[in-house]
């Protein structure tokens, strides 16, 4: 198979497809949206079976068990594919919204209007549902996709395409709009991350050093979500019940998500007071501490090391410090951490503005778990992924985020003079 | 001279001072604006003198002209930098505008806060005015900017950028907020555009292939300008008095600038009444026709070949095309353009409508000059460049495009469930 041209065709049939998807009106999106859900329910079986010879294959190859979980499509997981797939379509289609629309001093009319950003890119790992959030979400914002999953997950992932494409087929949109790369060639990624003319942005969606790769490889631009290392200040203003139920929360909710805490900041006043209690608490859940030479006297808890204020544990892990107040709780937050979500506990007003104002993060949180961050939780219906750049998407991208803005111009015969 | 250490310090010192220039208040930014203003003043006849230097060198190295000619400093173009300046200061700060902050279901407030971008690398060629306009947009959008100018006008930046830092010391931000790249080694700008943990954003201004190269090799997103390959499509139901001067503004206002019209379609029904006027204006100003087969029988005028179609001319050359009407002229416009600017002349409203949503450029105009595409005359008061790009910022960029917005979350305890 010659990868090149492969992907090339893939990338001008995207390309076309994408101009159709622009112009397409929200009744065509959502009626390819329901045909697509029709499909991969007459489907079902086929699905099932595509993913039960990917677990098969997956097992004789030893893949751990984490990853073996990611790749199961289960019954249930099935049913909350297409659950997903109906929120898709009941959310608020953003193209063509114009905006700001104002009369300029010569006259004309100068306004912004939402359109889709053409083609993107989504490459991930295992998990297939993916498969259909990501198409669900780039055709109801009006975009081609090219997505290219885990090698591991080829079976199911091309069974569900057949049902994509064929849900886009009855309903007249082109079936390319949604197209997935059928080889597991390494080189299809090399090549699609490098196709300016075809593909207007990537995102990938996996482990951190997938993330790294592309981005340091890429000639397009990347909407990408690294690490995840979350703060909870916890200041000497706080209401301390307050702050005992939000520290609890934001490490204990989920341990492998990225919006939870990885590092617990406590004001040195009442350091005594909260974290014997909080340790308590930790311990009950098998949460291990590593802490500062002060939490550590303070707890006898394993001391932390350098490295650990820059950790994502993902696991029952809480690097713990004791600061001197708010000025080096930001500092620390902005230093070591990675401008994911941040939150303060305190009923002090002037310390939480400046929290909100001088901590440089996606998302800064008073008085509030982190474990909040994300786009249903915001209000984004569903999201593409959570960004940590600041150029174009920041933190939970949503429809909104594989969008962008034109500039609109009316004029009656309107001359620079 | 340590190229790598000397830019690594200048990205240290750069990041060093972002972190204060986005905690800066506006009056704060603004006075150093005002210091800024006061130091230029004062240091006048040492800037220019700096420029003739550059001047002399230039015209020994054979320059060419027109380099020369954006090289030069005349007590004119020095004022207009001033006046510049004070527009700059005039304008709104976009930084901490908090926006759709609405309680989510969960009792969670979310909304979003304006943000500067952090440090921004701006590379550009011989006009050394760009230095302070440059230095004066970021400074206000809270941003620290790193400037590194063409060699030819290295003495003339240096003197401006005595004066910026003299303002930005008696005003009490860091004089590191605005850097001038001080060396002409070439390999100043690649380690400038790959150095993510300094440098945000890259803003290169200059040639197409200055731009072209930066993006190519840049490890941070940029912010880019390529070329404008503008079009004016008259339509049959053109006003054909709206469409012969807009079309002529288009051409012939200025013919050096990005905005300007570079290839004219005409609807085939009116292009025997509508072109043979227009012919005539143009030959007046001394515009040089290209015309498809059906145009160059009709005007007797050269041929253009495939290449013309996609000409950035930036000269008193026009390629004209007659077309069977709007679906040609938006598919020729898709193919050749180059997504900058493309306007329609017509008085039928579904047309503008379609023209509007299916023509894939940062600005679409109906009924005015392609002319009017930029941040003066959208309202943004002054702009860092036109964006070419989808990704971020789009169009003309002003200070808006030079921030980005985290989320803000306000609870009470909140925690999730």
């Amino acid at each position: 198979m010659d990868i090149d041209a492969y992907m090339q065709n893939l990338g001008e049939a995207a390309r076309n497809a994408s101009r159709a998807m622009a112009r397409a009106h929200t009744n065509a999106k959502n009626a390819a949206l329901q045909a697509i859900h029709r499909a991969l329910g007459e489907n079902r079986d086929i699905i099932l079976a595509a993913n039960a010879r990917d677990m098969e294959a997956g097992r004789a190859a030893n893949l751990e068990a984490a990853l073996l979980d990611r790749l199961e499509l289960t019954p249930s997981r099935f049913e909350g594919m297409l659950e997903g797939l109906r929120q898709v379509i009941a959310l608020t289609d953003p193209v063509g919204e114009i905006t700001d629309l104002a009369y300029r001093p010569t006259g004309i009319q100068v306004g912004k209007m939402r359109v889709p950003l053409g083609v993107i890119g989504i490459i991930y790992e295992s998990r297939p549902n993916v498969t259909l959030e990501a198409a669900a979400l780039c055709l109801k914002s009006g975009n081609a996709t090219i997505l290219r999953g885990g090698s591991e997950a080829i079976h199911s992932n091309k069974a569900i395409a057949v049902a994509i494409q064929s849900g886009l087929a009855v309903s007249g949109l082109p079936p390319t709009a949604v197209q997935v790369v059928e080889t597991t060639d390494r080189a299809a990624v090399g090549r699609l991350i490098t196709m300016p003319e075809y593909v207007d942005v990537i995102v990938p969606r996996g482990g951190k050093s997938l993330i790294a790769r592309i981005s340091a490889e890429a000639r397009v631009p990347v909407i990408k979500h690294l690490d995840g290392n979350c703060h909870v200040y916890i200041d000497r203003e706080a209401n301390l019940n307050k702050a005992v139920i939000v520290a609890l929360n934001a490490k204990t909710h989920r341990y492998g998500v990225c919006n939870a805490m990885e590092t617990l900041l406590v004001d040195s006043p009442i350091a005594g007071e909260v974290l014997p209690q909080l340790a308590q608490l930790y311990a009950d859940k098998g949460v291990e501490l590593r802490g500062c030479p002060r939490t550590a006297a303070l707890l006898e808890c394993k001391e932390a090391t350098e490295q650990d204020w820059y950790e994502e544990y993902l696991a029952p892990v809480l690097a713990v410090k004791i600061v001197s107040g708010i000025d080096e709780a930001i500092e620390h937050i902005n230093k070591y951490g990675s401008h994911h979500t941040d939150a303060i506990v305190t009923e002090n007003f002037t310390k939480a503005r400046r929290f909100l104002a001088e901590v440089d993060s996606s998302s800064v949180v008073v008085n509030a778990s982190t474990r909040f961050a994300d786009g249903f939780e915001y209000g984004l219906g569903a999201e593409i992924g959570i960004s940590t750049d600041k150029i174009h998407a920041r933190g939970p991208v949503g429809l909104e985020g594989l969008t962008s803005q034109k500039w609109v111009v009316l004029g009656d015969g309107h001359i620079r003079g």
